[in-house]
């Protein structure tokens, strides 16, 4: 088997739990999976206030070379959104308005990628959104290698191809894709206990009581003083 | 003596004085007292253009884990602000849109934070600003005490309950609660002479000349060469 | 020969080139000079949208000093952009809005430095540009000498007084002195072909194969799956 | 199912093959299996010049909370590598001197953990070679729970339970246990080949000349100059 | 009152409660104080093997200037340990051995500081011990006024003149010196305890059933699976 | 003209310099030039107690790929210190034993490199010193252009070739060639004058009697208190 592959064909979640999904947001899908899934601080939005969802193409990159994201462009689909990993730390500006033309061509809603991005006026004029981890104009090379379609390790969490990619401006979470079905039902749970909440706060009452940890606190030993 | 303690009352500065350091902003009363009380360029906004001052109540946190901040709520009051510190580096969204909703209810006028915060797109719209480390969707348990009401240390600075905290675009300052009306006096001292050296420095005259720079440049050695 | 020197005349690049340096953009400029002036990801702007190019004044200065900004005012023209470095790592706000009002009185085009900027509100509404690798609101002390128009290293790049500096969302580029009029072609030849691929590509054709690429991906062992 | 698991028992790679993996050590075997495996320059030994092998036990915790690993030290055979992991980044000297003792009670060979470590004077006394993020003596509390023996993610690697751990000055390299005997083949082939080509670079060739790379360069467009 | 003091005397603890600590080790005295004083993970020993306690003589630095460590030297005793701090980050190498050669003179038992140190051959070979951030050749000014013997925040901690500092090769613990009698009674309280769990733990007990933790682990949910 | 070059022959400093600014050692040479050429903590030796110095043959590498450091060999002569710089930061093994057997065989003195470096218990065992940011194990490829014997930044300095490098525990300082009889001067003069102040301080003066900094204290407004 050769070690570099582009897989054409992955399997994606059904696209009404994908955008369920992509409504519900990262802090609740994370929380509601039981707090797993998130890819960590380091991948911020080059845009304020846009939240979606879609199936993960992956690629696996050598750093300072995107080759296998030109690769990758005809591996996407309507809905997906491509996530790029590098084999090692990586500044380079991989992405920019060239290749978000294509992907917007072949309706892919945004970019995660733990390296930099360049044309950033660019995408977010053409409403392209994009999550990485360093703003940097600096070009790459096409010379080296690498995967498309194949596992990756993006931040602290595992990213299968076809599994469910959230993104807004608290971050990146993944959810595996046989657990899309699942993580709507508890998504869709916890948005009702959380509205039903706000409520209950907005008046003023307080967590402290509602969720019962003042007897926690007590408990474990913490003594209110006056 | 319990190790871990929430005192519940403590002493505030006079709302005057804490307005006035608000609106004198974090670069005028740093500078005017000394260049004292700044936490650290760590601490960043979630919002653009907003500038608070409050009083401080602090939390004293485990990583990971925002019972304290749960805990922290009833002991707030019209005017403070929230100060919450980790007993080691943490980059969990300890906070969102619902203890938001809570301190809102009590007339909190923000929070600074020395880990991650998430919902920022609600909290933006809510209104409610934010200075963290980090911003993230990763929630938090609720297993482990702490202290609510105690000495921290934000950064680079030590913040007793009650002492003034003052934030802006350009980070946190802190000011000793018994400080606050001789900060006042510097500040307004200060921003009355950055007012008139405004329109003396549009005019062209030069700050080297009019803080008398250019003899002390060449008494440490400064040569000019054409 | 002193150690420390403020060199009042430099030798500056066509403004006619600087311009159209400066509307060619940053990952235009830097791809177009053969992927090389880029200062590095860790310089970024305090405001959105904006895209400048000018002649570098260029100070170095102890960090926590920034006696040698306002030395170097007075050898700023229209037209200029202010470099400020340091001789080790800082986090200060260096930089404020007073001397901004003295640089835009000289027609500055903006600021970019290696420490902290203050007064980023101000600076904002203001219309002051300003590239920095931090948002702090500690000041500084004016004791301590150091250069203006020396040779300075910028991140990763040494630049040259009189150099052009090009600034924009992606970052800094600096484009040596002497190569400013084939920067320039280059630059153009570049954008025209990018013109032409942003065509193509919208209309859903594939990078892969307008560069050639499928060939050069089988070659390097890379195996298409199904 | 429930979220929280620990997993008693594991397959292991053959104990032959680990100790022939520890002895090519990690770059053999990193550059062997076609440069990947490698969990990354922030994990560090606290000792020098050690080179080991074993099966990996996992544990997933909570920042700041040890818990797991005490549960995780039954679950530990003769030969095995402790491998611990943090949902989110973590300081705290989750391991010392204690947990040393029990696990070499049960001939664990090692302890490779993203966080912290403390006892370190008598870990190395002790013979038990760790790698960690970091050193610190800050303890932890036992209040969170987590799971032993899941897949985790040590850095930029996916750390199946009974996957071979590499480790030695040069770092942490992951073997997925059923490419252990493939692994083996081809480090000791490019030990040998290396055992060679030393010989050849001591009499003074040179590798451009060895590895056919001086017409490469040229292909590139590299220019020689006198 | 003066912004910039030296304080020549201070109270110190008793040196049996010093030396006692620095038999326990930070390690020891952090967790028997309940977890709390350390300094954190950045302050790093530039020797290995060595463990010490003294008396806090605290210096306030401006970043690159070592004026106020020459203040500091006379106001040092035999048994102090001089723990340098700055108002902002700082990677000078503020310390070397003639500074080593004064304190030496005096009695003095190490440094901590947060900026850089250099001379490390020569130190270690006078075996005068350090921790600090930055190992740097990289010298200072002596321009700008700062304190000596006034509260500063090292790492996260704040130190007060006279407080006791522990170090050794897991970092740096402050000790307040009216708890040190405590301190000392906890930690010898732990090392016994320690002692005794050590011959435990060696026979092969495991710490899930001597800390009683398996039960726990039951309630928290966790399910053991074979 | 070519991108990409390797230049055959350079200018070196005279051997009895290099060897003189060698015995100095970084802190010395770095002090007395005027404290300039330190190229930053980050560059970190992977053994101890090491001293050199040596010309400099300089390597611009894309990250990841080390051709342009076997194409550099052959342009080293006896006296050397190879400095490998990248385009950008890489965290990348770029080098190990097999290269430092090439460079030993021509003589060459050391290594400088701002990315990582493997196979350190054989180059520490093999006498073959290195000072790099990274310890990895990770290979790199051989597939994209660089240049030999360029100006290039090494962290914040400026290195042409033919420049005097030393390295030692303290770090690398860069000494540009035509400095180089100027700098032994001022290095022996300080070193000197350094042997005569340490026999003063063994003694008990103190530094700030010596130096005269009491007065300057004072008029800087440090108050004594007692």
């Amino acid at each position: 088997m050769s070690r570099h592959i582009i897989r054409r064909t992955i399997e994606r979640a059904d696209s009404t739990l994908i955008d369920a999904l992509g409504e519900a947001g990262t802090a609740t899908v994370h929380e509601a999976m039981g707090r797993v899934g998130y890819a960590g601080p380091h991948l911020r939005p080059i845009q304020q206030d846009v939240r979606i969802a879609g199936s993960a193409v992956t690629v696996l990159s050598h750093p300072g070379d995107n080759i296998m994201i030109h690769a990758a462009v005809e591996v996407c689909e309507e809905g997906d959104i491509l996530v790029v990993t590098n084999t090692a730390p990586s500044t380079h500006g991989m992405f920019g308005d060239l290749l978000a033309t294509s992907l917007m061509a072949r309706g892919v809603r945004g970019l995660v990628l733990d390296a930099g991005v360049r044309d950033t006026m660019d995408l977010r004029s053409m409403g392209f959104p994009v999550w990485s981890q360093h703003v940097s104009c600096q070009g790459t090379v096409k010379s080296t290698p690498g995967s498309v379609n194949v596992p990756v390790v993006l931040g602290g969490v595992t990213v299968q191809p076809g599994d469910v990619v959230c993104a807004d401006d608290d971050g990146v979470v993944v959810v595996p894709r046989l657990d899309a079905g699942w993580a709507v039902q508890q998504s869709q749970a916890r948005l009702a206990k959380e509205e039903n909440m706000r409520g209950i706060l907005e008046s003023g009452e307080l967590g402290v009581d509602v969720y019962g940890l003042r007897q926690k606190l007590i408990d474990m030993g913490v003594e209110y003083i006056d």
